[in-house]
């Protein structure tokens, strides 16, 4: 210890940090893809106990000392930036006392817990008993953040997922969506109202789907040899950067939702899988931010997964594992990957109806955090809201409604990230398209090299070097701007 | 903490290492089921990191006072108990420096690693070079903890594996069986000689084997709530007793040592799938030891798998799903799995030569350990044993001679507790008998419930409450007693 700098401490109290959550990662990953039920107590006890370390590893009070005399060392500007993203780890898991954390963890378990019934039985009375405590501690929690960051409540949880992201921008990013995005859907309904979609002829054996999208995940660029596709409730991408799980979960009915599924986790997971190599143990080796990650799996999904040059690349392949149908030729695949139907289920809704689910929940979540309205007040902004953006009917239904979402069991300021990595997503391609006048055409021929040597290079194997800002203007010119992202709605949908 | 006796502050302690073991069970689990190739450095990295923080756990200087003063605390018996297997783990870690286990661990991961292309060629001197240090380190590890325990060198290894486990009594019950092994088996082959046994016909497909075992499985009272069957290049019984994961590996030409391999697996996995719930978190809950361990596999595996009765029952299931042959009849599958051939290879011995393979390495270990001979003299020692005990030449091939195994890349005292487990199958299953006039007709109908309340009430529920001599003179009257064992053999491979 004797010679080291306050910066090579901080880097392996970082490096320990790294290597426990490796062990929780693969072990949430065990949980959600194989453990059964059985082992789900002894689990918890065991992460929770390793969260403990954690917390008393990123909260010992040499850190801050370390943390004051590293500023002072000479360090190269990799070296800085990954002091900044120390700094913050740091601040996030010091600003809170102890007895919060506790007592929001309980919280949120308890609230989860019932929920998982509550939802089913349609109980918003119940499910409001716990919310009220869940509200009250991430207030509190957003209060202690705000005091020492500035800015309001929402701000502060806001800044965990999107550090630099200010709710006033989202406000008004989301501000303009609404002006636009009613009357988009409008149209694009009138014109799908006279096409004519045939649906695919299941059943589709849970194999073949498997077969098929591990081809598909090959295809674009998935290392098997660092990752896995598997099964869960959920899905979601898991594990570590060395070893990405993806997970997706299919109905012998339909593979539509689970092909799509796969190749969103898959963007999630080139971007782990591409992380800077070398700085692994550290926190600038990470993914920017929740919304740049979303930006990843949403450029595979809607960018390029839901392009016609992509359509007709896997076109062959659906035929060739399931058997040709009419339903399998490239133009009929467009039009059911493009289909606009307003509907309850944030998670089931299509491209140009999603962003109105998130828009509605930051809304809610945002006055709920910075005290504009109580707990009880939610059904009935849901049901007005649902209403003004999409035109559905909520009243009474909280199962399909403000029940339907995990999230607000726990987490508040996460919904924007989702819409964020849309935008992203856009201007990354209105980028790639500028750089590549033939993109559509490469696709088409099975050459993706343009899109995954672009996100590579501009994305992901920057990890945390750049703040989000000037992460999105080195690669495309400009900070976010959301006008990509209507263009490219409006090609879609319109032209 | 104020109020705690010094044995709740240890109950901590070992709870706490409970939990971040849960975590490194699932995690090696992982590695060997399921992780891909290129997650294994960050897996290393990780599951070292946290090995460290045990070893600091359990060295901390509080412990030893902690320790004596407990002694002196009033506690009921199986706190007693717990206190006795608490200061057992304590000792273990606390009488090897650090650097000796780290020198360990690094010899042994060279080693090893090394040894995975030295067997496939045939390389013994290039194995030496690396396997003299780490003969040199368990010496000196051996060494330090016969010291502090008394007894020889090796005494010292194997009460590890095998608490309170002298090497002269293995030495004098070993010796007892070379007196009337190679004899025994010799007239089994003669017996044998005249026998036609029906091969069955492959292919056999891995998911209709993997169909098998499940429902073997559940014959056999596995908790699928509490467990899974999973494949891995060395199969193996692991995670945790709240959630089990066994393995087995799947050949499509042959399912009858897979299938085997899978009842051997569960028995390892009912014992943890019962250990005492309520105190699952600390030592005195856990197995008792390798051997009786082993003796849950063999006995589900030697005793109940390839009795008369198991096989009748099983006969149809095999048949049920790979289609009838005539190989599939109870008693050519009896032959099948009663087929005594002397080879070269351990884990691939049949009942009967097995505890010759064990006794070869139990007496060439020990001579290591204890300084009697050195490492080159190993292959001159294996190649006269192997003549002397099976009648099988190894002269010049390593591969398939001393070089076979990995235990000795890390472990030595192990090898015992293999047929040890098989004496102790064979005493219980005595005793069982005793008390069940009918058990064979019993379990050809299915009912195996007396076999697993005996081993429930007798072994399973005990944990590690008492010592290995109590445990098995309270379940069978008496303590380790071979006769049972060569009457077993006898009976089934000459009667
Ligand atoms: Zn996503
Ligand atoms: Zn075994």
């Amino acid at each position: 210890m004797g010679n080291q700098t306050a910066y090579q401490s901080l880097t392996r109290t970082f490096q320990r940090l790294h290597h426990f959550g490796h062990l929780s990662a693969i072990a949430s990953w065990d949980q959600a893809a194989m453990m059964p039920s059985k082992g789900n107590e002894a689990r918890a006890a065991a992460q929770a106990e390793l969260q403990v370390l954690m917390h008393q590893l990123i909260t010992a009070p040499e850190l801050k000392t370390q943390l004051d005399a590293a500023e002072q060392e000479a360090l190269d500007p990799s070296q800085r930036a990954n002091l900044r993203e120390i700094r913050r780890d740091w601040q996030l898991a010091n600003l809170l006392p102890a007895e919060l954390i506790e007592a929001k963890s309980l919280a949120a378990a308890r609230c989860e817990h019932a929920w998982r019934s509550q939802r089913r039985a349609n109980d918003w009375q119940g499910f409001l008993q716990n919310f009220r405590e869940v509200l009250r501690l991430a207030r509190e929690e957003a209060g202690l953040l705000a005091q020492a960051q500035g800015g309001s409540r929402y701000d502060a949880l806001l800044d965990k997922y999107e550090p630099g992201m200010k709710s006033a921008d989202i406000a008004r990013i989301f501000g303009d969506v609404k002006t636009w995005l009613p009357g988009l859907i409008a149209k694009a309904r009138d014109k799908q109202a006279g096409e004519s979609v045939i649906q695919p002829q299941g059943p589709f054996s849970v194999e073949k789907q498997r077969q098929l999208g591990l081809e598909v995940m090959g295809l674009l660029g998935f290392d098997f040899d660092g990752g896995r596709l598997d099964v869960s409730n959920h899905p979601f991408c898991g594990g570590v950067p060395e070893d990405v799980r993806i997970t997706t979960r299919y109905r012998d009915d339909d593979f539509v939702q689970s092909l799509m599924g796969i190749i969103h986790e898959t963007g999630h997971a080139r971007y782990e899988q591409s992380l800077p190599r070398g700085l692994l143990s550290q926190p600038v080796a990470r993914a920017r931010s929740m919304g740049i990650h979303e930006s990843q799996s949403l450029s595979f999904e809607m960018q390029l997964g839901r392009s016609r040059g992509f359509l007709q690349l896997i076109a062959p392949l659906i035929g060739k594992h399931f058997g040709e149908q009419p339903a399998f030729g490239a133009d009929n695949l467009a039009r059911l990957y493009t289909r606009v139907a307003p509907g309850y289920i944030r998670v089931d809704a299509d491209e140009l109806c999603y962003p109105a689910h998130v828009i509605l929940r930051f809304e809610i979540e945002r006055a709920l955090i910075d005290g504009e309205i109580e707990a009880e007040d939610v059904p009935a902004l849901w049901d007005e809201k649902m209403m003004a953006y999409l035109g559905v009917d909520t009243r009474g239904n909280y199962r399909d409604g403000c029940l339907q979402d995990i999230h607000w069991t726990d987490t508040f300021g996460y919904f924007p990230s989702y819409t964020l990595g849309a935008m992203y997503a856009a201007q990354y391609f209105a980028t790639i398209r500028r750089q590549e006048p033939q993109l559509d055409e490469k696709i088409a021929a099975g050459n993706l090299a343009p899109v995954f040597d672009w996100l590579n290079a501009n994305i992901w194997s920057q990890g945390s070097r750049w703040t989000t800002n000037e992460l999105v203007e080195r690669a495309t010119g400009e900070t976010l701007n959301p006008a990509y992202y209507r263009a490219h709605l409006q090609a879609r949908y319109l032209d």
